[in-house]
């Protein structure tokens, strides 16, 4: 895993993802104590990141392999970023979610082309149904993080970051990154330390799930004792990878930790002055930057809204928190 | 009023304003019956399109009368637009609300650096208490939309679409624009004519409150019957303007017209599919889009979102119309 295999992602993402831009708000920057710098992956297609990953990992795949159809395990982002990368590449998606996954999300995935298979999570077990079908169909498995060409989709979002920032003159800046697996925090860190070494990427996460935080702070894999429980669910994982985590050891600052309101309230002030729809786990990095403050360093922080696929009642929640 | 003053503008705009994205979504396609593009102003700073013709408006004052300061009517988007302009030039501008502008409006344009001056509708006349305060101080006024300088840089959203649109292949197309005064919708319309005549731009506008399309059918200026009484507040105004009116009548399609529900849907859809904050006149255009199929021709068809400053009960309100 190297900044060369992020490049050629990027080479390979060229016309088929958004760049994002990098969005700021003085009412922001007034409650954070520095200037705020938001890249809104909320923004990009399928409303988040895993586009990219999902993207880069099937345009690595030779064309015969590819022909044959991908599948993916997900229920929320990465389903959606798999499946409209497959459709638009005109190859299969196949995507295993529980059988209890929200109705809405089973439609928006079938309606980007990829076959749900369903199963029930009390009596069977999704890894033998994904590897009989793979088998028999000769499918690819795209996994959510722990993959380099994923690793280096997600990346593409760092070498935007690099400069965007250059840009700006942002000289100095942490980076704080919605971390699940790390594979956005792992290849954002890697693409800074080659394009932008004066930015230091750091993983948020929410308070109870903040398996990497304690990971790095401990020096080896820390598993979080719940996977269930926090509103953040989209970047809720068991454990860093075994890719991500080395990678996040080696380049990333101390994680950040904040609260789910706090998550909501970091989307309430994305609605109001950035006019974006955040989901609360793509929040919690600007939920960081804002109510963290004397955890950051320096006069600018760069932060990812990583996602935005929220449904209305949530959403009704968190605007609740301004009033 | 020409092609070479919106030029000018969006030369002294660069760095300043945002470009914003040209976006999309297969599920918005699915129920306009072609592929829509959205523009959406509501990322511009301040939350509209407004910023672009406030900078420009203040950018093109000589620098003694600029350092002077400048003064406005507006309890909205207006009001933003020219107090950041004002901030970021570093010179004074006094706004001038009416006292039971909403609390958030007044203080929103207070906290971006303006004096509001505040008057009372039913027994002050607005417009002596600014020509009396604009003789006092030698403060120039900057109109909301029939100003030349203002559509010029309103207009620099329109060279931004051809650009782009021209990088997505997109050789003829309906923009729609929504349409209070006319000042987007005319600058659009010329930036078009110049660097993508196959584009046509169209008014968009709030059911009752269609004094442009009438006035375009009609071929001569027609009033509102009432001022209030439209969701689309953002957008309602007495009358098409005097420069922007002949522009309008000279180079766009014609009007068209969603209903306030069919605005609240289309805020829903942004939110859903784009992950974007509209409010509901700035959510006119692509409403038309999604709702009067039949009366636009084409594979593509381009809309803006013209801001998205909506408050949460507002927007829960358009929320609930998905379900």
């Amino acid at each position: 895993m190297n900044i060369e295999m992020i490049r050629a992602a990027a080479a390979r993402l060229e016309g088929h993802a958004r760049r994002t831009p990098l969005l700021n708000s003085p009412f922001l920057d007034e409650i954070a104590g520095r200037r705020v710098w938001v890249k809104p992956e909320c923004l990009q297609h399928t409303g988040s990141f895993k586009f990219r990953g999902g993207w880069s990992a099937l345009s690595a795949l030779d064309p015969d392999t590819r022909a044959k159809g991908v599948i993916a395990f997900s229920s929320g982002n990465h389903a959606q970023g798999v499946a409209l990368a497959a459709q638009r590449h005109g190859v299969p998606a196949v995507i295993i979610m529980p059988s209890d996954a929200p109705r809405l999300k089973i439609d928006n995935t079938r309606a980007l082309g990829a076959e749900v298979v369903l199963y029930d999570r009390a009596n069977e077990n999704r890894d033998a149904i994904g590897a009989k079908l793979a088998a028999e169909r000769g499918l690819s498995l795209i996994k959510p993080f722990d993959d380099a060409q994923v690793i280096a989709g997600q990346g593409t979002t760092g070498l935007e970051i690099a400069k965007q920032a250059a840009e700006l003159g942002i000289t100095s800046a942490d980076v704080i990154v919605c971390c699940g697996g790390g594979g956005l925090t792992s290849g954002i860190a890697l693409a800074l330390e080659a394009d932008a070494p004066s930015l230091r990427a750091r993983p948020a996460e929410p308070a109870g799930f903040d398996d990497v935080a304690r990971s790095l702070a401990q020096g080896s894999i820390a598993r979080n004792p719940a996977l269930s429980g926090s509103l953040c669910d989209a970047i809720v994982t068991p454990q860093p990878g075994n890719i991500t985590f080395p990678i996040m050891q080696r380049l990333c600052g101390p994680g950040l930790v904040a609260t789910d309101d706090e998550a909501l309230q970091a989307v309430a002030h994305a609605f109001n002055r950035l006019k974006l729809v955040a989901e609360p786990g793509g929040a919690i990095a600007l939920a960081a930057a804002l109510f963290r403050r004397d955890q950051i360093e320096g006069d600018d922080v760069i932060v990812t809204i990583s996602g935005g696929n929220v449904d209305a009642d949530m959403f009704a929640r968190a605007l609740a928190t301004l009033t």
